[in-house]
């Protein structure tokens, strides 16, 4: 299943809601599947962190053929036959403003001064993304969207859709995601920023105009970030307090390593994968897109206009909910989607709410687990996919 | 209450767990009442992280009056009628080798090469921290401990006293601690120690030599520090989602504040008490030594030579044992007391558990909580100071 990205211009301008007004912008859009006759199955997939609009299928080589490991970041969800089934519904990815995977971002050209946007770029928030994704639509020519979907942050994006444009969204599924980050989130995402900020090669964001990248930076930041999307549980599980084998020596004899006392070289398997994550991590992706897409997350509050109730906030919204969390999930926990769930509740909206008994953490919403993906399928295929 | 340092030197060598000797050593200790006739009276007090000897009591100023905020690190629980009663114990407050704040470490000359140690400071571990508060004990004349005891590392330190000098400790104090560090654990050591050997002013660690110093490093590695200490629902409680006001605005008008919209300023109170924690420690604390000692953490574990099997470790234990934790401690949790416990009930210790619920996280362990000091008074009071 190839799959080939648009891009989709706007030239009418964004007013965002930090006051700054972006002239112009590009999306860069994946679809999947056939959008039917009366525009009535769309669904809009929304991206977390470090994803994209690249949800699902493969990209091409030269030749046409499936590129290895290009498939989508939700690839076990979206496709023929897979919980979100691309042969019923019409499924859009879409890549947010200020990302670096193609739509309009720090890395791309500022109009103004013909140099990089870098840290320029203006501070994009959840409702700032769904406003450009309605843009989007419109161009499109759907009116309502059948649902809209997203985990952790995308799933803070499918919320906000429902308030914005409560006509137009019929389903809302949110998969571990929250009704605003909590002290200890935005601590995280705090000392992953300084780490990128106070990188010497970080030049006040304008690095790219030094020809340098603060990968000592964004190392630190996406190891504190792996750290927080695994539970304590899986992390003893896969790595426990196993030692690396160094080269040359048998992985058969791990348990039986000496320590090597040393405090900088690897000693022990989860140093290793930490490395290795933010190593691969600091080679693709943006400094300046790290900053803003945790300052989105810590933004999102939609309670905060109504004085803190979230009841007050949720009173706007007509869609109906799937709500899911995963029992180990220390960062964004089932707390937090109860905390939804009760507030549609005391609006008197139509919510289903599944709390997965997964060992997995925060990764868990990617992951392929049998009763979560049954419950995706099954809200898809008999209410969202009912009659009307 | 006045205490002065005293300084105590060794130049008998001692072997280290690495195989690394170090050659002649320093121990800065401090003490609190007076030994005993039968010098039966001795309770040691070990360190965590960035604590010292300085356990108890003020330091004066040049008159001899107390310093202000000079009060030791463990003040609400040690001295005349505090819960460890100076008047009826003699407690020595011991700094490790490898730290700053004394005791032979990285910022002191290695007579090797005239120059500081810096990253050629052997590496410690809780066995070689034990072992040299043995010798000191040998030069005070202290044959047997009433009791050790310490929180966090420091608990870690007082379980290997009663395995390697099991006739030497009567009672162990182990609070806040753990049998060994978990993969998430060392997941955080690692990251803050990368943040410290990735800054570029850190020099291989020489920096001494470089007239730099790593504070970058040290400010990201005590944020993430704090963040482990505190509690979700503490940080929530004292921070949660407010923001901070800028100067000359009206702090009691912060809930009414607008978002600033900024990657890089400070825009919740919680940002700004992570950048203040961070900044202070990078002013105080040696690089060295946070790798130092964060490692000594790490390679905890006596239960590895005994193929993971912690019963069989501290069979070799003769002390009784008071265990203590906190519910909402995430860094060492109860369960990994009670996996102490557990072992020591195995072995017929005799061993006493108190589970604190207690809201602060791993701080619990330094804070005034009325129950938590009320058993470890009970404790000190009719157990270790029971007539034998």
């Amino acid at each position: 299943m190839i799959v080939t990205p648009v891009t989709y211009r706007f030239d009418q301008p964004l007013a965002l809601r930090s006051g700054a007004v972006l002239p112009a912008y590009e999306l860069v859009v994946e679809t999947h599947g056939t959008l039917n006759a009366d525009k009535s199955n769309a669904v809009l997939v929304c991206h977390a962190l470090n994803a994209s609009h690249h949800v699902a299928g493969f990209h091409a080589d030269a030749n046409g053929q499936p590129l290895p490991r290009s498939e989508g970041w939700w690839h076990n969800m979206i496709g023929p036959g897979k919980p979100v089934d691309t042969n019923r519904f019409f499924v859009i990815g879409v890549n947010n403003l200020g990302s670096c995977f193609g739509s309009t971002g720090p890395t791309h050209t500022n109009p103004a001064t013909g140099q990089a946007w870098g840290a320029d770029f203006p501070v994009v928030t959840v409702e700032d993304w769904v406003d450009a994704q309605a843009r989007l639509l419109d161009t499109m020519g759907i009116d309502t969207l059948a649902a809209v979907m997203g985990g952790s942050l995308g799933g803070m994006q499918a919320v906000s859709w429902t308030l914005q444009y409560p006509d137009r969204v019929r389903h809302a599924v949110v998969v571990a995601s929250a009704p605003n980050l909590t002290a200890e989130n935005i601590a995280f995402n705090e000392v992953a920023r300084r780490a990128i900020v106070t990188d010497p090669d970080f030049h006040g964001g304008h690095y790219l105009r030094h020809g340098t990248l603060p990968r000592r930076g964004l190392r630190i930041a996406r190891m504190i970030g792996h750290i927080t999307y695994l539970s304590d549980d899986v992390m003893n599980e896969k790595f426990g307090r196993a030692l690396r084998a160094a080269d040359g020596e048998d992985p058969a004899a791990i348990a039986e390593l000496a320590y090597r006392y040393s405090t900088t070289d690897v000693e022990f398997q989860i140093e290793s994968y930490l490395r290795y994550q933010g190593d691969k991590f600091s080679e693709y992706f943006d400094a300046n897109t790290y900053l803003l897409i945790t300052r989105a997350l810590d933004y999102f509050d939609p309670a905060r206009e109504h004085d803190g109730n979230l009841s007050a906030a949720l009173a706007r919204a007509k869609a109906k909910f799937l709500l899911v969390s995963f029992t180990t999930d220390w960062r964004f926990s089932p707390a937090r989607s109860r905390e939804i769930a009760k507030a549609l509740l005391e609006n008197d909206r139509d919510v289903s709410y599944c709390e997965i008994d997964a060992p997995h953490g925060h990764d868990a919403f990617l992951l392929d687990d049998a009763r979560y993906h049954a419950a995706v399928r099954s809200y898809f295929e008999h209410t969202v996919g009912a009659a009307r």
